[in-house]
């Protein structure tokens, strides 16, 4: 699908021709109730930051051609087709600066059909456009979880633009909830899971971590048992691993107000070491607030890796532990006291640097959390500045994958993943 | 694609069991981030129009299977999943009455992985709903007009979306714009059009009118000749003919503030005839304000029918030549001066019925015009309850065809289409 705003969110990038940025582009959909000769079309001027490109400036791309505003206006095969965007190019040496810009684009179309005094008619659109640098060489990997995309997902993407989206913003890792994005789940048709490889291939992009859960508390009468849970791990884990993924994180139900996994988790992890070594699938359970580093549950899953000596448990980190102010936006997964008070589960633990060096050689998998990055690309929750550099300096290379947790309105998921990546980037390239 | 709102636009309906009527229905999508196993479900409250249905009563309907809420509970083999929608019945004698209710919705969702004394968690929403009734029978055809879906095709539906829309609301009837809806024009995939045909099969959709343009200012330096402007006609009209379409509508482009059309017009239908008759396609020049129906452009098309003797030469009426009120809600494409007055071209002309009466045999098909319908089915610019029975009166049986052209907000096309034929259908079936 088509973002609603005319100007979309993919494609807002800076040209480079011959290892030099000349420019930048932004993609349109066509403003209009109809598909339109391109010859009717008359311009487009583009406002990036107050200044102002004037209309027979940019080159317009329609259906895989090029063509300055004469040439459009002279052509008589190519038309701006409602389905499909045109890529509008700006020339500007050294391109625009990483991080939000306020765009607003003017285009202007011939309407034969108007009285001729008014047949050049004018759509507006204006966005906040996402600039995200190249990601660095070396060191982290940058991945997307689709989580990002709640609410979004299945009504204004399909999973296919999601992924789109996430190899648009220079990321090449995707991560997906197995009980979310697998139509069909626990028994996907087998053409789904070929179009599942095709997407991957497509578009970039490896498969990172697959959610699953493990939902003891599933009928009210009574508990998994431990041979129940750990057929559910092991179904999620056969299907994740035919789905390309290299993890899996299993979330199992708790018994109390710190979290702690109810007592099946551990039996059922136990039963299922050997296949997560045949299939080599790492199992990762999850270090989320309200629980920290420094804890019994978190101890306790360090314990069993020590133990068994397994290389498939390992633990995946929710940065939401790092947060050094409360989330207070409100969302349909965070729930807030009506007294104002900030409820204990969401003041933020400020897990301390030192807790995640110590913990660093059994993490596999960090999901960047986060609930709002703003204008200037500053978090307001999360110290990324502390977080990437401890990464980078112990020298810790596997994936940060976003997972926006914010604000569930239209679009914004996107739009925050994508400075989310500008800030990250540029504090592991600042190095 | 799914409507954002978890209480989806269509599937509101009353249910009819052995003739009568025994409740309603409507349709949720999952609130959660996840697709859960249908035993974490744990009821939903109701409330429309202010009336509280307790969470233990409606029944739900999952993977096409209905259940109880004890059933559900007990359930091991059924789903709610993100991308499969949950039907939901609630008992009610006599159903609901035809037009726009207040529902809102409190699903409970028990979530294992949330500290027990919070699991049960309740995700709630709201809706304007819109209960349409059926077609009455005989007399008007019921359709809608893709335009009434701009801004949000391609973006928050598909076209398969807007057919399902159409069909969900009980209209038979679908018309299209060629160069908007038809992907690849004008030489759409093959392939596309088995779809296509698919398509009007699945929801039981007419093909009625195929919005066409013949651009007649195409390029600047020239306008089209009279053979060019032929040639898209006839294009069009093939293209419509293998899409199922009885007529065409061609929207020439114009000279003048009263929307002369160029003279090539003439010239290009006379040239079209034979080929019409040939697929039995009619062509219709639309009748759209600021041209009221007494006016020498609709009398030329008159002539033209009469002089030729033609049965594929006939009018398309646009309801907007009869509003008695000035459409004042602005749009992308409707255009008001700064001044605040009412420009010449959007006051409202109030063609009165006896001119309706004298074209009658030559109207070929209406576009049901309007701009919005509010809460008590109230249109508050076009006068239906004068043109409906003025229709039916004098055995006009043609396509009444939806064409919303208010305020372009997300979903607001497919939500005022249903209000639009619950108040045609009122009129009709209060005869």
């Amino acid at each position: 699908m088509l973002d609603r705003n005319v100007i979309q969110g993919r494609g807002f990038r800076n040209v480079v021709e011959d290892g030099r940025v000349t420019g930048f582009q932004l993609v349109l959909r066509n403003p209009n109730y109809r598909g339109v000769a391109a010859s009717l079309l008359d311009g487009v001027e583009v406002v990036v930051d107050g200044e102002r490109v004037p209309d027979s400036v940019p080159l317009w791309t329609l259906q895989g051609r090029t063509f300055t505003l004469d040439e459009l206006r002279a052509t008589t095969d190519v038309r701006w087709q409602l389905d499909e965007p045109a890529t509008i190019t700006v020339p500007r040496p050294g391109g625009l600066a990483t991080g939000v810009h306020d765009v607003e684009v003017l285009v202007y179309l011939r309407r034969p059909y108007f009285p001729p005094m008014v047949s050049r008619t004018t759509f507006t659109a204006s966005a906040k456009a996402v600039l995200v640098p190249p990601a660095p060489e070396g060191g982290l990997r940058y991945g997307v979880s689709t989580y990002s995309y709640t609410a979004d997902v299945y009504t204004l993407m399909t999973l296919e633009d999601v992924l789109a989206d996430v190899a648009d913003l220079g990321a090449t890792g995707i991560e997906i909830l197995g009980e979310g994005n697998v139509p069909g789940y626990p028994s996907p048709d087998p053409a789904w899971i070929d179009t599942w490889h095709g997407l991957l291939q497509r578009y970039g992009l490896t498969a990172t971590n697959y959610g699953s859960w493990v939902d003891t508390e599933m009928w009210r009468d009574r508990a998994l048992t431990g041979e129940e849970a750990a057929a559910q791990l092991q179904l999620d884990l056969r299907l994740a691993h035919r789905l390309g993924f290299t993890s899996v994180r299993p979330k199992f139900g708790v018994t109390s107000w710190q979290l702690d996994p109810h007592p099946v988790w551990e039996e059922a992890v136990l039963r299922s070491l050997d296949l997560a070594a045949d299939l080599d699938v790492v199992i990762c359970p999850e270090i989320h607030a309200p629980t920290p580093i420094r804890h019994p549950v978190t101890q306790g899953y360090v314990d069993l890796i020590e133990r068994t000596g397994s290389k498939h448990f390992k633990l995946l980190i929710d940065t939401g532990i790092f947060n050094t102010a409360p989330v207070l936006e409100l969302s349909e997964e965070i729930e807030v006291g009506d007294d104002g008070e900030v409820p204990e589960h969401l003041r933020p633990l400020a897990v301390p640097m030192a807790d995640l060096v110590e913990v660093l050689p059994h993490v596999h998998f960090i999901q960047a959390k986060f609930a709002e990055v703003d204008d200037d690309l500053h978090d307001l929750h999360v110290p990324w500045g502390e977080i990437v550099p401890t990464l980078l300096e112990h020298g810790w290379s596997g994936w940060l994958s976003s997972e926006y947790e914010g604000r569930r309105e239209p679009y914004r998921g996107a739009d925050q993943v994508r400075r989310q990546h500008a800030l990250l980037r540029s504090l592991a390239g600042a190095r």
